[in-house]
């Protein structure tokens, strides 16, 4: 059997009941089940049956303004996929962490650590947070601008990665006889004087298996592509359309090159909502069923959000208000998001609830009803089109639409020979096919500064 | 048989090979094993077949200036026994986290993660971290003074409680009829403005099994006993003499019930270095085989850094150079490690070496070397003595101080009717006999201000 030369990358994001906003009130929903363990325990061995790259666990670090109709509320990343390491083998254990509200200090031991329990399985999905709502939870007036944010967000990145690189690999000694465990000489500080940030000394923990985590990005801003192509190794994106994505994808991976970056070091991931039946009749039913299921004050709060606009006086039924929009430079946050609307609004001339229908299963990304054939066919198409290197793969209804996928599209997907039908490596960049401990451009690997010992 | 009124608690504290400095260098010691997850896993679950109420994880946010004799890193605290949750299914998950170098919401976030993923068994040991050198690892220049520290850990331990009871029991809905989720009104912001810290929000998880962690503190000073008489719930100590103990036990309980708690409610665990033999001798044998392992380079560099006095240049065969130790008052950092050394030197009369020798087993803990019946009527006098309400156990070696505890100790203390043969209950604040939700006095368990939604 021929094995062509481009095969997709899974992760799956793991959401409470699902992706869809109204996941939870389908009748087979368990939305007790959002701080339940074993819930999370059994989605994570599914995706690792499933031969997936990794499993990915968002987070936030407000409570959402939109709790009253929808389960948002999950198990903090980081300890959530430390006790998924311990119920797992070979997936990759991908979190979110904020570079604009953690220390770097602690979490870089943090990822650290996940990575020597893991295996050298962890991931870390590099966000800078949104919102005068979360810095008020910081001891903060509010939030920094965007561009700031992305500022610190670079000093962040450069601290964290001197710190797990700060125990060269010979460092430990241990040697019992003449009582040396450490030879300090190939241990080093930080050392790091930034605008926003510094650190002096060196990391607690010896390097880890993957020296540090697998670092993603998912700015889909100027700023943020920016950000992603400088540093990021795998990019997780919303894109609508196939020749939306082509074009990202192409952008990006041209950002890298003119980095002096190899683009193959670069894996795109756009978000994609499957939705899996018999027939595509069965499909596009289980899709209706859900969209009937959402609250429309839930989805007009949203979109208001999103746009920031009230939306609540405008007609359900006319377009969006656009001359009352903001413009894009007046956007604090997510301006990719907001620009990813307005545009599906014009293009397809939908109304505001007809927008609010089309995001619900997915908040914008690309959403498709179909049999398992189907579904792979579109995914190898974005594959061989360089539309993608694999996908974010987000089902609207969990743990229903993780089984249908992992039991019925992935063995399509090997069929074609366009997925593994084993892990071969035992890290996660060695399942994305990177490179051990990619460099930033212009920084090397070798210990940083003089032992401060 | 008539079950005694009083019972004994245990904690393990988890320290990479064991606790005597030079454990690493004993012939059965794997000094790789600090950082491999399944060597923690075996400890977790050898504690948790002797029944005992938790296991510790001690944490620091600097690299030890001792790293070259002595393995210090170790896995961090809050990953590793999330891991450790997912390994376990009955014992306590107690980790030391620091109230200057943390986040409160994010902390709050991951403390409840845990108590969620375990079912209701996480600890929390409260510190407020020492020395410049943790605080450059900090963006900052120096660390707070003592006094400041205490104030900020009050503020701190204040803005976590709030955040942990921002959802009433009954906010879960849940409706799938209504589409409502949550009742919002029964979700409360934490809505605090303090000195050092401000956290307007709620918490974005529903509430935990215990709704916070057992609160457990580990100042002896004068600063640190009053913050734990108000708030510990479990309070680790270090005390050389059975005397000594007691006298802090009663001063503590003491504290506790002026402001308005009940005693029962502070449980003491002062630590103890256990060290069994079949024979006397052979414990004995261990101790001296341990000690002559000890790097002298390594206990003055120690010794130098508690006294905060250089001991490099005095002989070390004489006494301390007591003129030439600063004053309590000028000691940054531990001042009750400080005192106790000194104390320890003065009444018997040690010289240097003598001295280092002495606490290299347990940097001042209470160490005992005997037989599994000697060791098991010190533990019980201490009990019925009001010495102790129990012990935070910190074998010299490990695994095998711990397999030699739980095999020959734990039925020794078992048989005496001092100490449970069988888990009853399910969470680590029913193990240690605790009020669900004890609150701080003068503060009340109910939603503190109006919602914030």
């Amino acid at each position: 059997m021929s094995v062509p030369n481009r095969r997709l990358h899974l992760n799956l994001f793991i959401l409470s009941t699902g992706h869809h906003e109204a996941s939870w009130r389908h009748p087979n929903a368990q939305p007790q089940s959002a701080t339940d363990f074993d819930y999370y325990r059994k989605l994570a061995q599914t995706a690792e049956r499933g031969k997936m790259d990794s499993i990915f666990i968002a987070a936030k670090y407000r409570l959402a303004n939109t709790i009253k109709h929808r389960v948002i509320p999950q198990l903090e990343a980081l300890t959530l996929l430390s006790a998924l390491a311990a119920a797992t083998e070979r997936i990759g254990l991908t979190g979110t962490a904020s570079t604009t509200y953690n220390e770097p200090y602690q979490l870089a031991r943090q990822f650290a650590s996940l990575d020597h329990i893991s295996g050298g399985r962890a991931g870390w999905n590099i966000v800078t947070s949104t919102g005068d709502a979360t810095a008020q939870n910081f001891s903060q007036e509010s939030h920094l601008e965007h561009k700031d944010r992305y500022d610190k967000g670079r000093e962040f990145v450069e601290v964290v990665k001197r710190l797990w690189h700060s125990w060269s690999e010979d460092a430990l000694v241990m040697d019992k006889q003449s009582g040396i465990y450490a030879d300090v000489n190939r241990i080093t500080g930080a050392e790091f004087q930034g605008k926003y940030l510094s650190v002096k000394g060196a990391l607690n923990l010896p390097r880890s298996p993957q020296t540090y985590p697998v670092l993603v990005q998912a700015g889909s801003s100027e700023d943020g592509k920016q950000f992603a192509a400088e540093l990021a190794e795998v990019i997780f994106t919303a894109q609508n359309t196939m020749e939306q994505a082509a074009a990202f994808y192409a952008d990006v991976k041209q950002r890298a090159r003119q980095l002096g970056r190899s683009s193959s070091q670069l894996k795109i991931m756009p978000g994609f909502v499957p939705i899996v039946g018999d027939t595509e009749g069965e499909a596009k039913q289980k899709e209706r069923e859900l969209n009937e299921l959402a609250v429309s004050e839930y989805g007009v709060k949203c979109l208001s959000d999103i746009l920031q606009t009230n939306l609540f006086d405008c007609p359900l039924d006319g377009p969006l208000p656009y001359d009352a929009l903001p413009s894009l430079d007046e956007i604090r946050g997510q301006k990719a998001r907001f620009e990813l609307m307005v545009d599906l609004a014009r293009r397809e001339s939908l109304s505001i609830r007809e927008l609010i229908v089309r995001t619900a299963g997915g908040r914008g990304h690309f959403t498709y009803a179909g049999t398992p054939s189907q579904i792979a066919d579109v995914m190898e198409r974005w594959l061989l089109s360089e539309a993608a290197d694999g996908f974010n793969l987000m089902p609207p209804l969990l743990p229903e639409g993780l089984d249908d996928f992992v039991d019925k599209v992935v063995p399509e997907l090997q069929s074609r020979g366009i997925y593994r039908t084993e892990y071969e490596g035992r890290t996660l960049r060695e399942h994305l096919g990177l490179t051990k401990g990619a460099e930033t451009p212009g920084r090397s690997a070798q210990p940083i500064c003089e032992t401060v010992l």
